[in-house]
């Protein structure tokens, strides 16, 4: 099991404008509250367009996608590296075969080693695939930043310190691939999860959902998103989602933005 | 009004398979069917994911509608750059204050003077305020590119000669912002305009809609967007759509785009 190491904790009612606290909760709060005002950007990774922008590539992601040549969570993968940084803490929130908390590590860790991803699922299968596919592929310093639970991610708040506001939380709902088909995240800990991310997202994060509807159960699932989604907040949140329209089954695509 | 020179007429018949025409026709139809394979693409807008990509900005532009400083009609815009080229034929086929139509001549004008933009609108007052900004920012060969014609958009067959095959088609649906708010684009003519829109578009093209569904009659209108792009078959459309979920009222973004 990937621990890390342990992090201040700090009450959830820490707030930007009531900063109080160690030199370390403010580095920890400064890094994880990107706010994005027209033309300038704290965030090193949101730059204003402009093509000397050294992050190109989602554009073509993007054109792959609709054009029908990138998966979805390439397309997710993406959006993500536009919005993590180097040093973030971030949730995968259903690890699956560990494909989404690999490409996560490759976007919080470096040598400050600050970066933390906190992986979990529902399912010993996922977590010995997960941790498989990151012993094969992962240093050992890099491996150290990942902290692998056996957890439903309605409990995500059981395993990201308290008071550790994070800028990526991501759920990539449905049955694990290769796995037992009808274990399959549900409509009733799905909002959990969403409703437990929306309480430790940082202000400018994301919390990112891929919809898987093609199974049973998997519409209503989406419904529910949906319907948490829309009735989030439109002063503090952005909620939008890229879904096909000529293939019914394709999985949806669902961002919701902490302004 | 602003009149193109004439071009080649062919029938609507016309293939690639099929080839027996003129070098200029061959030439038209060559660079008006860009088709993006894996790894290569006969555009040279449209490239793989690299860091040497010429064509940065769209993440930027991407992120910033969904972290709402941008609106949908730039992400359109941005989108179209990048399906569009120099030399290309270009529809707006609802001109309304003629910024589409602007936008549209930026991308397609250059010195080779191949470049066409067909802009139609039924209101008279929409024609008036595009000719008055074009007159205002675009030189007078810029303006020679421009076909502006009072006419609905179910009709742009009759203003685009036949035979050629456009890169864009794009509707902005609703009414005249700044004009009448009771003349609106319907469902039966909104569809009638797609139907023609999807006989003159080449491969690896885009149609592109921006559905306003705030105003009575819009909401029906979008449904019937959809129900259409849900019919196109998938082996030759991709159609896919970008929502905001918590703003109901938001326009949204339709594409779609012929493999």
């Amino acid at each position: 099991m990937m621990r890390c190491t342990v992090y201040p904790v700090v009450g959830r009612s820490f707030h930007k404008s009531s900063i109080s606290c160690s030199p370390i909760l403010n580095f920890i709060w400064q890094r994880n509250s990107f706010s994005i005002s027209a033309g300038a950007c704290s965030s090193n990774n949101y730059k204003s367009a402009t093509d000397s922008s050294p992050l190109s590539g989602l554009e073509s992601v993007m054109l792959e996608y609709i054009f029908g040549k990138k998966k979805a969570t390439q397309v997710a993968h993406s959006i993500w590296k536009h919005v993590v940084q180097k040093g973030d803490i971030v949730v995968d929130a259903t690890c699956g075969n560990g494909y989404d908390t690999l490409a996560m590590v490759y976007m919080v860790a470096d040598k400050s080693c600050t970066g933390r991803v906190y992986s979990m699922d529902i399912q010993e299968t996922a977590l010995q695939n997960t941790t498989s596919l990151l012993d094969k592929l992962l240093d050992p310093d890099e491996k150290e930043i990942v902290d692998l639970s056996i957890k439903c991610h309605s409990k995500m708040e059981e395993v990201v310190p308290r008071g550790i506001m994070v800028r990526l939380v991501a759920f990539n709902l449905g049955y694990l691939p290769g796995g037992d088909k009808t274990i399959i995240t549900n409509s009733k800990t799905t909002l959990l999860g969403m409703e437990a991310a929306s309480r430790i997202i940082a202000s400018g994060g994301l919390i990112s959902l891929l919809v898987y509807v093609g199974h049973p159960g998997g519409m209503e699932e989406y419904k529910m998103v949906e319907e948490f989604a829309s009735r989030l907040p439109v002063n503090e949140w952005i909620c939008c989602k890229l879904q096909m329209l000529n293939r019914p089954l394709a999985p949806i695509v669902v961002l919701l933005c902490k302004r």
